[in-house]
């Protein structure tokens, strides 16, 4: 991957068109912006499912109403494109599973997907099945009539519609194969594994990022460096564990980073984000919205493991994201709102911020100043309020921040000053040779931060004041040193 | 009942307090306001069930959280006391039902309760079940094991916590008898009879107001008048079963009313609103907002019979409350957020107008001119904002409009300009002399109003410009004529 921002974005979202509409407007416009490519959330065959695209029928297929492999392959000519591999399950829809459903056993597809009892062959007591670490309130199985008579609890980590893969069984491994080998021909750069630490189950165990889940992303990372692919894992965890996932895998996501500079700002306190950028993993995508929530867990204690804040700051932190944005993001998190994870709090990150443009530009800055490729989501890029409209007929929590914007709206977006302003961080990041470097954190008070980067004779800083709530950039330039200021 | 404006509060979120306070700040402040009493929503043991109090576990006691019924006793010596007599339904968690569940068939409760087998002794085929009307979404049954390996369907038309009631049986009878005479010797004049549509079940019927449910209402009214209570029916169905229930029982609510008011004011049209005031109940009680939703049933199309306003009308209202809501309501209703009633849109009266003060003054004016004794909710008589943080934190829709208010922000809400408008009104409705004689709908143009009230001598007079947004009232005086214009 190119040390340069992509965009991540949603096609169908994104302009409301096909793959090839989506190519020439981003041609005309943001080429300058994302010269680190862009991650395409899902586009397979179907991209209205149960969950936004990670259900698919087809993962091999694009979803027709967008266009074709030929189309990727063309925008991958221009854009180094990441794109979703999702591991962990397939939808109930899928050819496969309908086969099951009308043979049952004798489906030729029946052992690509995971039964309860296929884990545990003596049966699942309930001190078993509590130790299964949970994105939701509920058990992870759904009991499903298959073929004649026949009746078993299928695994479903997420939703009843999505069935998950054995991963271990060769049907689950040539599944995968056949996805990698088709992103391979079609011009996709890298992969992003998506729910990758759910993977694995095995008994007397938490399922959840468990030894044999670090083999499997291993042993899968190799398959896909072999055919040219970089894999990012995404993983929401504690900061341990992350750091352990990074040592071991091509790229993980910096999830921390996006609550620590939220409470950076919230407390005008810069110990706690100094902190971890002292320990942080050097090999990571850093990210402040995606199209998921923003994770509490990836800086929350877990079990007797302190996390990167307290409790009390924890609480503060979510308290002050409810605030800011009035409360909306109370009504699209937790429990309710169709969540798929309740350790997430639904809000688009320019109003978990009260819409303050400052406050926000100081998060992007501080973001593209930390170690790792900086990824921007549309929402974000354009400043995307919460979609209140949206969520109110999905009723899906996550759809808060997930807005579908005509390319006419977007335009309209790019003329605000606080996107006219971004862009110009943006173009920064892209350009300035320092970031090729070595980072600092330079040693300052509790309400400072200074950043820097030092390449040969080129070099950048980023110097905030919580206080005051402004920063400023100082930066080398090849004839003359310059100034912006914000 | 007196013909005065009356107030709907819940104790517990009307000053969080208990009776005797409520009763004190009333006695205080509120005194000149609300001449025609309370209306006091559920305060039984417990008020915190699964329903807001909709579900007691004990119907015949006071939470005593609140106080008992001796407090209750004193605010009826100044107050007029109208309350709740859920007959549907009693909480899961009552004396009685867990009497069920330990003891099955042989509790002497058993016979209190409707299971499915009572309704229907030769079994219910798919089709008998589709007849059934529902305000949810799903099955009107819950599978509850009791006793020694029994297990029955219960009827639970509302939530699984809210096991029905056999109305029909002599234990349901009895049950229904002792909280009439409880009320009658602690000073309650008049009951809501709370979703009476759905408390009479039949074999191929909708199970909603059948013949058979008006004759149970009938009953139930008379045994209320013999010992001096009146009866207002709460039933939220299309105009027509409206007026035809109003032709047998004592008082309904005029429910029509709060959506055509929102009609005629977003789309600068009284002629449907006029058309209703022709045949609408006379003997009605009158409300814009309540603790539930703002019902649609109540001016939509039912089958082949034309609502009172067309689908086209009926969108168009429901989008500009979204809309005059930034989306809120919408948020809140339908399904999803725990919405026992998909067929009504939660949102505050105050919110569904935009916060526009003035359309909101000419709302209530219309509501108090209009022929009924005129009921306000604490919310919309302190003219609260959706409480968007309240409905993030419980997921309850209708929690959107039922705000939890100490009484120093009652008092601050009182000082609002809106508000003391709205005061300048309910005194004034309660004041004058016409309102006690003869109501009229002056013939106009479509975008004005003309309502006029005669009494002898005495006249009072609302004309609105729904074109211009403003509205007086011409009134006599018993010495001079005056004018008051908002």
């Amino acid at each position: 991957m190119k040390n340069k921002v992509q965009l991540i974005a949603y096609i169908d979202r994104f302009g409301k068109k096909g793959i090839a509409e989506f190519h020439a407007f981003l041609s005309d416009h943001l080429k300058d912006h994302f010269e680190g490519g862009i991650h395409l959330l899902p586009f397979y065959n179907t991209i209205d499912g149960a969950d936004a695209g990670y259900d698919p029928k087809d993962h091999t297929q694009v979803d027709p109403r967008l266009g074709d492999w030929e189309d990727i392959k063309k925008l991958s000519d221009e854009f180094d494109l990441m794109a979703d591999l999702i591991v962990n399950h397939i939808s109930s829809d899928s050819r496969e599973f309908q086969d099951v459903k009308m043979h049952g056993h004798n489906s030729q597809y029946f052992d690509l997907f995971l039964t309860k009892e296929k884990v545990f062959p003596k049966g699942a007591s309930e001190s078993l099945i509590k130790k299964i670490y949970r994105p939701r309130p509920n058990l992870p199985f759904t009991t499903i009539k298959v073929g004649q008579d026949e009746e078993y609890d299928f695994w479903t980590t997420f939703t009843s519609d999505q069935i998950d893969i054995d991963v271990l069984h060769q049907k689950g491994s040539a599944y995968i194969s056949q996805i990698l080998k088709t992103f391979s021909l079609n011009g996709i750069k890298s992969i992003r594994l998506d729910a990758a630490g759910y993977a694995i189950k095995k008994p007397e165990t938490s399922c959840f990022m468990i030894p044999e889940t670090y083999d499997f992303i291993g042993e899968f990372s190799s398959k896909a460096r072999a055919m040219g692919i970089d894999v990012l894992v995404e993983i929401h965890t504690h900061y341990k564990h992350q750091i352990e996932i990074a040592s071991k895998v091509d790229y993980v996501y910096d999830f921390a980073l996006p609550p620590l500079i939220l409470h950076t700002i919230a407390k005008k306190s810069g110990t706690q984000l100094k902190n971890w950028l002292e320990i942080s993993p050097r090999n990571c995508v850093t990210v402040l919205d995606t199209h998921d929530g923003i994770g509490i867990v990836d800086i929350a204690k877990q079990d007797d493991n302190p996390g990167l804040l307290s409790d009390e700051e924890v609480d503060y932190l979510v308290e002050s994201i409810h605030k800011n944005s009035n409360n909306t993001s109370r009504i699209a998190s937790g429990e309710g709102g169709s969540n798929l994870d309740i350790y997430q709090v639904n809000c688009s990150f320019y109003e978990a911020l009260g819409k303050n443009s400052t406050h926000y530009l100081i998060a992007r800055a501080i973001q593209f100043f930390c170690p790792g490729i900086p990824q921007v989501y549309y929402g974000g890029f354009l400043a995307a309020a919460n979609d209140l409209k949206l969520l109110g007929t999905t009723k899906v929590g996550r759809d808060i921040n997930r807005p579908y914007l005509e390319f006419d709206e977007v335009l309209q977006m790019l003329e605000s000053s606080v996107v006219k302003d971004l862009s110009k961080l943006i173009k920064f990041r892209n350009t300035h040779p320092s970031f090729g470097g070595n980072f600092s954190v330079l040693p300052t008070s509790d309400d400072q931060i200074k950043l820097r980067w030092d390449l040969n004779d080129e070099w950048s800083e980023l110097n905030i004041d919580l206080l005051k709530s402004n920063f400023e950039i100082n930066y080398s330039m090849q004839e003359v040193e310059s100034l912006l200021i914000f």
